[in-house]
């Protein structure tokens, strides 16, 4: 069994990212990710400092940021993160409509990058 | 060399396909892509039909599924789709101050699917 | 550049490996990835050592491998195998119409593998 | 959980997917894949019409097309594909001493699919 | 299910295998992998065999080949293996700060190999 | 072609990362890698920040850290990735012999990796 880190046991140093992630989104206690990575504290810092600056409105809305991560952890196969991320654009307004356009953009992209390798298509010169 | 199939000597069924992309894209030539996929016309005339449907306007906007598409495509390591898919989300708008993010959200992704995966984190119940 | 060990400078233990490979499939010299896999001879002797045993006809007749191989090569996205793969596919008879469908095969497949994954399917008892 | 649509819940244009499906396969219900995509009828009913196409007997026989279809998804790594299309190759005729050496076929292109990578192996001339 | 071999049900060939792990690795039995893989028996021979050489000490220390063979895994996003080579490196000495820090190049390699392929940065002359 | 930043052409905060980065390896100028990401300069500075702190000597030394990234990126096929940090490994003491036996042990986890997943190996209770 992969090890979570609870708060209760959690060092100082862990209870700090832990307690930045529930102010930050409002939430009663951190995803499992969070308790999983926190068997390393100095990784579990870096990663939650980076993503707060990463999907921090920007020139892109927080929901199509969310759609982005879905889909490339969606293209890497990446079953947690699937789950975590459909959640979390849900909760940013993804509907249902909006789920399955989504899933259908992935699966084109699928079949179409798989025949362009498969292919070995050259990039075209206008591309540049 | 990958074999590209021009206008020329493409067959009247390749032909057909090349007009509706050259119509709907208002271009003036069809892309390596569909070129090179012209070695086979079912094939060519399945992907064109599927993409135009899956590509429409819908829930989501066409710089939106642009996006969705360059995403799933980086993630997945296609360089000609990373190519070509970057440079239709420019003609469809995408700043680069808003590839920038998409980018940063592509490394987070890649990297938080990777710790998630190497430490075999369980889905929390609250996903679901 | 990739080194490539030319059969005039390498070791005996190298240049048997070479003489196998050449002898076994009736070709003048070896290809660039066994030239580049020499710099490791144990890695070399070993490597064509078990392809020689798995691509012997068997259950399977060689041409099925041969696009079993191209068809994993292709999934994983290596250039050089599916450059090398589909060469000597078609020297084993796979004809263009095969190859394409082949190529409409993979593309499906990419297709519903990762609409499967972005579901989250569970495998249904039946399988099994 | 994901949602799996049944029969008796979904609407017109899903229940006439599934009604396709179970005349051409001759089954008694279909797959959880089909009930999952059911969440987004035109994307099911855009890939039930790709994958008849692309299945339907030509160059290739049915259960060369399955093994290229399993032998893609495993190398992909897609857990529901792999168990899905090993159970449909076994149906239309693969032997265990067959799926023995499609294993063994896999598992050689994943191991030369990384060597010629982490060797960035240069495409020989000969191949084109 | 997937099939999983006993040693009371394993024919001649198979036990010869299993009875050199479990003698080489000290074990009372071994791991599922073997058990499934008994299903070819070709196979699960040549396997172990290129295993036990590749794993054998040499300029690398075997901690070492551990953790390279854990990070390849997970890179690859392979569950079991991730949960084998996890198991097997602690076994030969990987500390929970080895493992961190590990988990940390992993994730920082994701990223940077996500970037790189994003933004199709050419190979540095000086690389060669 | 992808727009690579010079140092003569860069704003002051790509700059200060540039000169850090230059500083802290000895080198004359930076990667064409920082080249490319200095087009979105959040991006550029929170990499470098995060790949200082995670390759910097701790539990595991640095040989081991580059030789873990490199096996890293060439599981995940990054040609870039892998051409850079062969480069890296080599500057830090990695043999030609060490050299070759990574590359046996990438090998035999690309063949096991999809061996387990195309068998669908369930996880050893051992393991945990």
């Amino acid at each position: 069994m992969t090890r979570l880190v609870s708060y209760d046991e959690a060092p100082p140093e862990v209870r700090a990212v832990f307690d930045d992630i529930k102010a930050l989104r409002g939430v009663a206690d951190v995803n499992n990710f969070w308790k999983a990575l926190a068997v390393h504290p100095p990784t579990l810092a870096r990663t939650w400092d980076s993503l707060k600056q990463v999907m921090a409105p920007g020139a892109l809305d927080p929901l199509v940021k969310e759609m982005l991560y879905l889909a490339a952890s969606a293209a890497a196969g990446c079953t947690y993160c699937v789950a975590s991320h459909t959640a979390a654009a849900k909760a940013r307004g993804m509907t249902p409509e909006m789920h399955g356009e989504l899933l259908a953009v992935l699966g084109m992209a699928a079949e179409t990058n798989r025949l362009a390798e498969a292919l070995r298509v050259p990039v075209d010169p206008g591309f540049e």
